[in-house]
């Protein structure tokens, strides 16, 4: 093992990381967040919430008496043994999801070694009593421990039948290799002789030893490892050995004096021989590992609460590597990767676990178990089924076989790829255990936006040679650039480069890489390694254990069949497959969109199938609209085929962008007269007519909102500082030109224009108001396309949107234009047509004086995104100057352009949805800033009442899945 | 009279016109604000306010009786005359100012020509009914018609014994010249020579009539009058007369022809003779000119509401031109320039009221009518010295003299500069009419300010040979480049020159060029001319009736005393004195200024003891605190002196703008480490330490308010767009140099710190959070300043304020970094200093989260400047483009940035105050922004319960004034 300390990065790579994390569990974090402000409200977790999970589940007599000592005082240590256990698995608060799961597989009679876990509350305790345990719980452990020692039938420290325990540490959410662990704890001196003479393998108990005092001395004395490994190395040298293995007892002998040596020198005292001095520093160093750089980082990424704390978990020893009669393995009780119903998982044969997971040695597939030692796997599939049966979802087990003897080490729901998790919630439901209801709730909403990643343009992917295959650990398509440190890889992402980070083995350190990078290759590790397990939960493409390339950090490149490739060449990979290939491969859609895009028929692709199928079941629980973010007629195609029925925004000013359309725009901007203003306007109305007919017409009759003009007129024409650039450029060289007149002429105007905060300057309704005829034209281009369709025969309602109004007096004076033109227009066509005018808040004005403004407005829209920034004051293009700071120094939470800030500025969406409602209470309400496609936004969207949601195309399916799960968990009014 | 129309200006003169209007009238404004809520709620006038008042000076049974018409109908036409009316003097609402001061008077037995009033109902009916009169109320005017002519003895259209009247515009504020009027109403061809025989005075009745033709013609059939004037002059030069007067009957009477023909031709029928269609003309004509675009601009600048609409008054016309004993004249019960207790006035033999007003001819000073007219003098001064002891407040009348009868036109509370405000308000009191409360609420706030101005420097003045005197119009030196029109003047103003503006006369029209003028200057007219009026409203230097000046407009120059001036030359003179001088005069501070300063002793100066009295009383009413905005000791110093208790905002940037410390500053910014960073911060401490040691010593222990570093760091470096053109001339010249690689240097650093929205950017708290060093060495400076007073006997409690919080944990992040230096300070320099750590709340998430955010305030200071522009998410900066057309098309009544917006900005003041003392019931609060100087703000703040308004130093006396208003007059929590 050579993992290294997590180092915390710095502030500005924290920032850009946390945001997309924060969005790519998002789910996950809600419901984390409830847990927090559960856990927040008080100790004991007897809030309501919880107690009503609980209640379900267990008769109340039980739980109150488990929280009880027997002299009365608060319990603090909890037991589970011999099918026994004092708590369950709806204690998670209290014992974190390890001791929660042990004690329920304890209970359910499975052969799970026996131990105690020492709960978060006394995690708070260490806390709160500067880092110490007191007393009463050191007591209330040591009795624990004599009932592990009976449970046992071993004794910790006995030189003739020693014990010797685990301690791990284990929060209510798991945090994979971010807190500590120790194994083998109870070696000493004496014991390990005692091993020896029990287990009759004199090597096997002094690699124990050896081990353990490694662990120890890095965890508890805080001991770099290198200078163990540094000894360890030089051992090996010395005796010539190759591998590890390659150590006889006498040689591991000296490996153990070596490492006490280092300690006494490291720690300055000798290395403690007293068991229990060695489990009391073992528990206080778990506990001190909560606050670790690295655990913090996570649990910011994570949004996992800092005040919830972790439990130590000291369970009997078991070991894998006592011979070939013994294995140690994980496993999955379905694919994590791709969601088949197959059993899943890899082992190592005389190993101890923390060998598999490392990635050091790379494993035997699972089923291979069953030739090795048939009767343990056997009893493993039999449990695990159980297991499945028990928690009707996936799970993510380890084992270990002393001897032949099956142990359950721990067993959770699995977590899994955005495609896995689709395919087994379907598979759930067809087989009964669960039902659709429970299929929507379980899917992450986040996480079902991998289905819709490109993959390869097949050609381009068939004409590179296959250069290696490895582990297909995370699926999706990877081409990038090939970078070897994390630090590179989010320094090369920040100069706009996509990035393949290319390591022997990822440790947690690595994370910022691995977030910012296409695609994560490692040369070594299975299917359950660091990359693997983080890749899949990041949804990010993954190829582990590619054992043939032969990395050299130092030279910045790698090499594979005899090929080098340096840092920086291009190296695409499939994470379905395996397949990893040299050169850069253009993507294609995925097969989800090969399929809305009418490429795939539906039949053919099972992936859609159970896709839509999940999404069929979500839109029958939600109780919010859809819609979508959709400028263009195909974005319209696009978003209506993943089921959006409207279209929430359509940004008008994005179709003056179109080809041919900017010098139009540019004449009308520069006109300096209304008459040459309209010419202008004349020759844009036809094109935008176009626009909104495809879009209405894409729209099937649904409704389409259409934002009037938004941004700044000088955003169409060139940059005053690069006007300004030329002309000095111009002038220095001494030429008087035609060229220079104009640029002087642009420049006067564009200094007109010019603002110091555009965000807050002549934009949106103020457009409208200062040029009319601007509202006009696109007045008229809306109504004469609804007029056509409808003579078509689809009846389209318009809903007009003016952007960015604070006073009712603009909309009303901008509603008075739109009436007026809309007349004409109808009158002319002689086709009737019926449109709504509307307004966006998103302006703090506009929310706290809603009820003025629903006078005029028939709908609201939220734009939260300008809401956020003028809320807070924060420039969205700016922010990024100090948010990395605040999120390190816990300001802000995540990210509220990502997230909507449910405290401030949801309580202004409140506040406009109440007052617009008290003056028109049937005012449709719904919301087009980004937040439209967030899952924990959308719970918020929810709770207040609003009419729909929309999104970007791409996230529609996001926002369904999500909504469904709002509808199911939050009650309107909340 | 050639008076010309008004046309409307461009929007963004008015635009930049409306401004300060908005301010300098702010208290009456309010006033108007009440006003229209009391008429908007709903006619008949019984809401509640106006009920309280009317009932306690007359019985409510004789109130109610006056609103119905005998038939039970609703009564639109109320009768005074002959010692009686239907009206009275609390009836504005309906009868509009003039007509229930026509009522009063009548009442109170004063001689007043009998009349009617069709009130301002009629208007709002004449409007709903599409622009016309329903039949019932033309009834009602017909029958008050017959009743007046029973009180005046003649008949309208009888040629033996005509009727003639005056038909007036009369809304509920008076709106000097804006709207029209006709006199000599009756005149036909029949009448004409009744008038003549019956007055024996052919020429008289002739030229009544041709007046009469002009302003109908002008009036009510919209003839330019340009083409009346073109056939007057044509005549007067076939005769060879030089004046009007040198016209004789005979000529007069061809007048007439060729006005009836121009009439004719131009409305396309002959001129009306039927005197009662006259009279429905004239009547429709005044509800129509409500809405020329004059009055409309008018309204807008003074904040009338546009609904209240205007009074017809009907009145008997009385002759100041029939004779050498009739006279016409208009004055005031004592001086309202100056405010001195002395009857001060005008009058024109043998004229008519228009030719006073219009400026045309110079009239005498009224006490010379003692010697022309003895009797009707000796009357006059009786009856005006009765109506101020009704009024209880300084009259403005109008009278005429016809053949020695004197009657009564008008009278109401005359408008006066600030310097007579003061003056007036302090010698009422002494006189015992009104108490010092009646005083506190007689003067406007906004005008004290103009006693503050700066006089000239003097020296420099007296060197000046005077070029020329006119009357003291208006008072304060004015020191500008002579323009001629008031177009010139605004633009000139535009490219940032100071200008007077010089006209022969002004007109409404003239406005807006007057508005932005450092004074006016015209040859003709007397002291209530147009241009007096205005000019004293505005608190605009003025001097008028400069008879010596030759003004040419059409070659831009005038000619006095054989000079030249042209325009751009410099013009000075004082308005208190009258005399012009060609030249520039550098200003000196007002007389109040020099006392403040300590140049004279407060003994010496009257104004200054008045001044001071006032004030006192003020501060005896009040509830709000005041304090100042104040950077800078000397700023403090003043600030005291002018009553500020208190340092409300010291900005502590502007102290890095200092001397020789903007290089420190740059060190500080361009460091690319924290060591570099503190090393130029610890240069900076001991000036920072010593600002504020001066600034405390200068508030003498009165709490003093220090907001840590506001703006983005980037402002302190060069301009980016000016590096990137220096390099491309450097460039382009192809030379390497130092310099250039500077710049290069300098220009990464500066694009680091580039935003895209500054004002949204990295700023305020922020910076403290990102470099919390910042935040270090103010708060060692503030605090060891503290510790040095407090060791020489001044304990001052420094509150330091930490900008931009709109997040709990902002404030808490900061607040940790000030306790922890103040603490250290504190240690170090052993003595115990008090502070207290606040937040301004100026981002709207700060006011919706107040409750949080007072968990660690100790005190709020409303930044209202940035709360307003996020509310509204105007950029201060950019506003001018669009606010222009805002309030064209009334979308904004005034700037929000002048007078607080108290539905949406007021809104989030309201809920951060409720908010905030929620959580801490003592929580101090304040506001900061620029509206703690603006009276009608001030209202708003007493009205929520803040503590203390902070406001500029000179705005301080306008501060106290307008808080002891606020406090008479709203009741907190209203």
């Amino acid at each position: 093992m050579a993992k290294k300390l997590a180092r915390k990065k710095s502030s500005a790579k924290s920032g850009s990381r946390k945001t997309t994390a924060g969005r790519s569990t998002a789910k996950a974090a809600a419901a984390r967040r409830r847990a927090a402000r559960k856990t927040a409200a008080g100790k004991p977790a007897g809030s309501k919430p919880a107690a009503r999970k609980v209640s379900a589940r267990r008769p109340a007599a039980r739980r109150a008496g488990a929280r009880k000592t027997g002299r009365g005082g608060r319990k603090y240590v909890y037991f589970f043994g011999r099918g026994k256990a004092d708590g369950d698995r709806t204690m998670k608060d209290l014992l974190g999801g390890k001791g929660a799961n042990l004690a329920e597989m304890s209970r359910a009679g499975l052969p799970v070694p026996a131990g105690f876990t020492i709960s978060t509350e006394a995690c708070t305790v260490y806390y709160k009593e500067g880092r110490t345990i007191p007393p009463a719980i050191d007591r209330e452990m040591v009795e624990n421990l004599r009932k592990l020692e009976a449970a046992a039938g071993a004794t910790l420290g006995d030189p003739s039948n020693p014990l010797l325990v685990s301690v791990r540490s284990g929060a209510k959410f798991s945090m994979p290799g971010m807190m500590d662990t120790i194994l083998n704890l109870g070696m000493n001196d004496q014991t390990v002789e005692g091993m020896k003479a029990r287990t009759n393998n004199g090597r096997f108990a002094y690699d124990s030893y050896r081990r353990f005092i490694q662990m120890f001395g890095a965890v508890v004395l805080e001991i770099p490892k290198e200078a163990f490994e540094h000894e360890f190395e030089r051992i090996k040298e010395e005796r010539g050995a190759h591998l590890d293995t390659d150590l006889g007892e006498k040689a591991l002998k000296e490996v153990v004096a070596r490492f006490k040596e280092v300690a006494r020198e490291r720690s300055g005292r000798d290395f403690p021989q007293d068991p229990l001095e060695q489990l009391r520093g073992a528990r206080d160093a778990v506990f001190r590992s909560w606050n670790n750089a690295r655990a913090i980082e996570y649990r910011r990424i994570y949004e996992i609460p800092d005040a919830i704390g972790t439990a130590v978990n000291v369970q009997m020893m078991v070991f894998g590597n006592t011979g070939e009669r013994s294995a140690t393995g994980v496993g999955f009780t379905r694919n994590p990767a791709t969601g088949a119903n197959e059993f899943y998982g890899e082992f190592l044969v005389n190993a101890q676990g923390e060998d598999v997971v490392a990635g050091i040695r790379t494993p035997q597939p699972i089923v291979e178990l069953g030739k090795v030692l048939p009767e343990a796997y056997e009893q493993l599939r039999e449990i695990t089924s159980r297991l499945e049966k028990t928690y009707r979802d996936i799970q993510d087990f380890e084992f270990t076989i002393q001897d032949e003897q099956l142990y359950m080490l721990q067993t959770r729901n699995g977590k899994r790829t955005g495609y896995a998790a689709v395919v087994i919630a379907t598979d759930l439901v067809e087989e009964k255990l669960i039902t659709p209801k429970e299929a929507v709730l379980q899917v992450d909403p986040e996480s079902i936006s991998q289905l819709l990643a490109p993959g390869f343009e097949p050609k381009a992917w068939k004409a590179l040679p296959v250069a290696t295959k490895g582990l297909p650990a995370s699926p999706g398509a990877a081409s990038g650039q090939a970078v070897f440190t994390a630090d590179d890889a989010v320094e090369w992402t920040r100069q706009g480069k996509q990035v393949i980070l290319v390591r022997k083995e990822t440790v947690p350190d690595d994370f910022h890489g691995m977030f910012v990078a296409q695609g994560i290759l490692t040369a070594t590790g299975g299917m359950t390694s660091h990359a693997a397990v983080v890749g899949r939960q990041m949804g990010k493409p993954s190829i582990v254990g590619a054992g043939s390339l032969e990395i050299s950090e130092r030279s910045r490149s790698f090499s594979v069949g005899g090929q080098t490739i340096k840092e920086g060449e291009y190296v695409s990979f499939d994470g379905l497959t395996g397949e990893v290939k040299i050169g850069q491969v253009p993507s294609r859609p995925s097969e989800i969109l090969q399929v809305i895009s009418g490429e795939m028929q539906p039949e053919d692709s099972d992936i859609y199938q159970r896709f839509h199928r999940l999404l069929s079941w979500a839109d029958g629980f939600r109780r919010l609209g859809i819609r979508a973010n959709a400028d263009q007629p195909d974005q319209a195609e696009t978003a209506y085929a993943f089921g959006a029925r409207g279209i929430g925004l359509c940004r008008t000013e994005h179709m003056f962008f179109g080809e041919g359309r900017i010098p139009i725009v540019q004449r009308m901007i520069l006109a300096d007269n209304e008459a040459d203003r309209r010419r202008a306007l004349d020759e844009l109305l036809p094109m935008q007519r176009e626009d909104f007919y495809g879009v209405f017409k894409a729209m099937h009759g649904e409704p389409v909102t259409i934002r009037t003009i938004d941004p700044p007129l000088h955003e169409f024409l060139p940059k005053r500082e690069d006007l300004m650039v030329d002309i000095a450029r111009l002038e220095a060289q001494g030429k008087k030109s035609k060229e220079l007149d104009e640029k002087h002429t642009l420049l006067r105007r564009v200094e007109q224009l010019h603002e110091f905060n555009p965000m807050l300057g002549h934009r949106g309704v103020r457009l409208g108001i200062t040029y009319p005829e601007i509202t006009e034209m696109q007045t008229r281009a809306i109504m004469e396309a609804a007029c056509q369709l409808a003579r078509e025969g689809t009846h389209v309602i318009p809903e007009i949107m003016i952007p960015l109004v604070g006073h009712v007096k603009e909309l009303r004076d901008q509603k008075a234009v739109v009436d007026r033109v809309a007349a004409e227009v109808i009158k002319e066509q002689g086709v009737a047509v019926t449109y709504l005018v509307g307004t966006m808040i998103e302006v703090p004005r506009g929310a706290i004086t809603a009820d003025e403004i629903a006078q005029e407005a028939e709908f609201f829209s939220f734009g939260t995104n300008d809401l956020t920034q003028l809320t807070f004051g924060f420039s969205r293009d700016d922010i990024g100057k100090f948010l990395g700071a605040y999120q390190d120094r816990k300001i802000l939470d995540k990210d509220p352009f990502a997230t909507i800030d449910t405290v401030g500025v949801g309580q202004l969406v409140r506040i406009g949805v109440q007052k617009g409602r008290s003056t028109r209470p049937k005012l449709k309400v719904g919301i087009c800033g980004e937040h439209g496609g967030d899952p924990s936004s959308v719970h918020f969207f929810e709770q207040v009442g609003l009419d729909y949601v929309s999104a970007s195309p791409y996230r529609i399916p996001v926002a369904r899945l999500a909504a469904a799960q709002a509808a199911l968990q939050v009650k309107v009014g909340d």
